[in-house]
């Protein structure tokens, strides 16, 4: 029967506890759909910092790459946020993510009909809210050169980086923002700042020319601004949103917030070959870590998102979405998204019913 | 007595439509007052391409650089979408604000309890906002160089801008950040990248060497993904919030769209010395121009901003302030911020009441 190495990374603060939730879950749909699968858990983020002073080790890094795909909880914490750059958890995620080159990340944002009042919109605004952010990963901002510290003519600091696109990174992330579109609702919005930067102004003309494969996907274009706006006003307006690396980082997290239930939202990155990246677009939430408080079912979800782009299991994927919805249907509920009338439960006793469900 | 020189830039779409309501305004308040305005209206974005070929004609620049202070209407239109870089309305606005050094932008985002309603959050989240984004205007990736087209080393189309900060604008804009919340309820929240980028250290670490000074101010730093959920999440945690110009576009926009009333919102862009610039945060929205529709109550509240920071009028500033509310008090309401029971007025009609309200 087929078999497939999956990475584990708990990484920091809640991640240790979501991850042991979601592996059960893997393990068990595995086991239902007839294949195996093979784990090795590696150190990352703050986490290997404290283990061996990186954030990222090469053993780690190995690991992901000679894997079918990698599940991450979540990095970071108060007690390295005062480390220099090359020693924060978040470095070490950036270098997982060069790594594997991982450039096109998928954050959907749902809002589910049984969470529709967590939202802070108004009912009518948030119900039926189901976009997709297609985010550029590996590019822009974030990796750019130059960067770094210096001196001006004036003898004052000076802090920079540098935005910039190449045309085949514009490409690329194009094409699959385009076919995730076509296999949803046929709208892509791309969202750039073309009236002020050149590196947006390259992107929209490649984003453009990239269109006419795909005749059948109704392309818009938004500014970035209006865009963080528009995200407010009316969600559903939305289908696909594709953009850049730094305004993927903020809409996205605007996006996610008004579903109101952050701690339900996967995301997946993607490279062109090679293994994908999975893990749950919540943070390593230190205040509540190791006190079994912690919502497993983004990670839940993320698994499902590893199962169907990782390995194409489709089914397998579906066994753990729908046992998801069922387990929130039963009425179990985790103290994000507790409501009057609904049972509240901690991490692990989620985990369980939704083993349960599956 | 005293006699001020007022340069009006009515722009496009909407913007000459608000701009003589707004004239009106202040026409009446300095004789109420006591003091002389005297009016020079110069043509700038669109309307300064269609008539003379640039986006901000040398004379628009010496005008208001000789004025006490300038009222901008709006800019830009889909005529002029296409346009090359240097023949945008937009860039004729980033020439002005380079031209007059009005490195801080003030863009208050209120909720007033007249029209709590008309935001999309939910009623108990919405109401009581009130806070202020101070954006750095003219620094960040809007100006930094080099930018630009080039190829790289695989003779690829690339697009790049810098993201670039010295010490003394950050020191500059964090000033007046602090000094603006303590004239509030003396919170100042930092908004920046810190844990990716080199611009946004120095950012932080001047920030916060900066605050110090104003140790009756309570400072706290955010992430920009973080600011953005934040503001969905519960906009009311926010009194001041400082940002960079990209960051600041983004986030400033989110926060008006939150108030639910775009059309109310004002903002005042003031330099070290010399005079300042005043304009309605939204758009020139093209769609709407010239049917007598437009909400002109931004543009009245940015002329109480003029009067209030631009020419120290405090009285004539508060004039304005009061007839606005009491304008909505008596139920007048442009399309915008129209909901049953209220008079529906267009924006000449709204201006007329605002001046029996004076
Ligand atoms: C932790 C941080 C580096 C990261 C990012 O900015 O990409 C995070 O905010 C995210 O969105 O995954
Ligand atoms: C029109 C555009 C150049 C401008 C900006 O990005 O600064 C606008 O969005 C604003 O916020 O005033």
């Amino acid at each position: 029967s087929k078999s497939y190495n999956i990475t584990l990374l708990p990484g920091d603060g809640i991640g240790p506890e979501v991850i042991s939730v979601a592996k059960n879950a893997l393990q068990l749909v595995a086991s239902l759909e007839g294949f195996e699968v093979a784990f090795e858990e590696m150190p990352m983020g703050g986490a290997a910092l404290d283990a061996v002073g990186v954030p990222l080790p090469d053993e780690t890094l190995k690991s992901a790459k000679q894997s079918d795909a990698t599940l991450l909880g979540a990095i970071g914490g108060y007690k390295w946020d005062n480390n220099e750059k090359h020693l924060k958890p978040e470095t070490g995620l950036l270098q997982l993510r060069e790594g594997l080159q991982v450039f096109a990340n998928l954050r959907p944002a749902t809002v589910l009909p049984q969470l529709v009042d967590a939202s802070t919109l108004k009912k009518e605004v948030a119900e039926g809210v189901d976009l997709m952010v297609v985010r550029e990963l590996t590019g822009g901002i974030y990796f750019g050169k130059p960067r770094g510290f210096s001196t001006n003519e004036n003898g004052q600091e000076i802090g920079f980086n540098t935005e910039v696109y190449a045309t085949y990174e514009i490409d690329r992330i194009a094409r699959i923002a385009f076919e995730t579109a076509r296999k949803r609702r046929g709208k892509l919005c791309s969202v750039d700042k073309a009236n002020v930067l050149e590196a947006s102004m390259l992107w929209r003309k490649r984003v453009t020319a990239i269109a006419s494969e795909y005749p059948d996907v109704e392309l818009s274009h938004m500014y970035v601004d209006n865009a963080a706006m528009q995200l407010v006003r009316n969600p559903k307006q939305f289908d696909t949103i594709v953009t850049n690396n730094i305004f993927g980082d903020i809409l996205s997290d605007e996006a996610s917030m008004i579903t109101g239930s952050i701690g339900m939202l996967p995301s997946a990155s993607l490279g062109e070959t090679g293994p994908g990246l999975f893990e749950p677009i919540h943070g390593s939430a230190p205040d509540i870590a190791g006190q079994d408080k912690a919502n497993p079912l983004a990670t839940m979800l993320s698994a499902a998102m590893l199962l169907k782009y990782g390995l194409g299991e489709e089914k397998a994927a579906q066994r753990i979405e729908a046992a998801v919805l069922d387990t929130l249907n039963r009425g179990f509920r985790t103290g994000d998204i507790h409501s009057a009338g609904h049972k509240l439960v901690g991490c692990k006793e989620m985990g369980e019913e939704v083993l349960k469900s599956i």
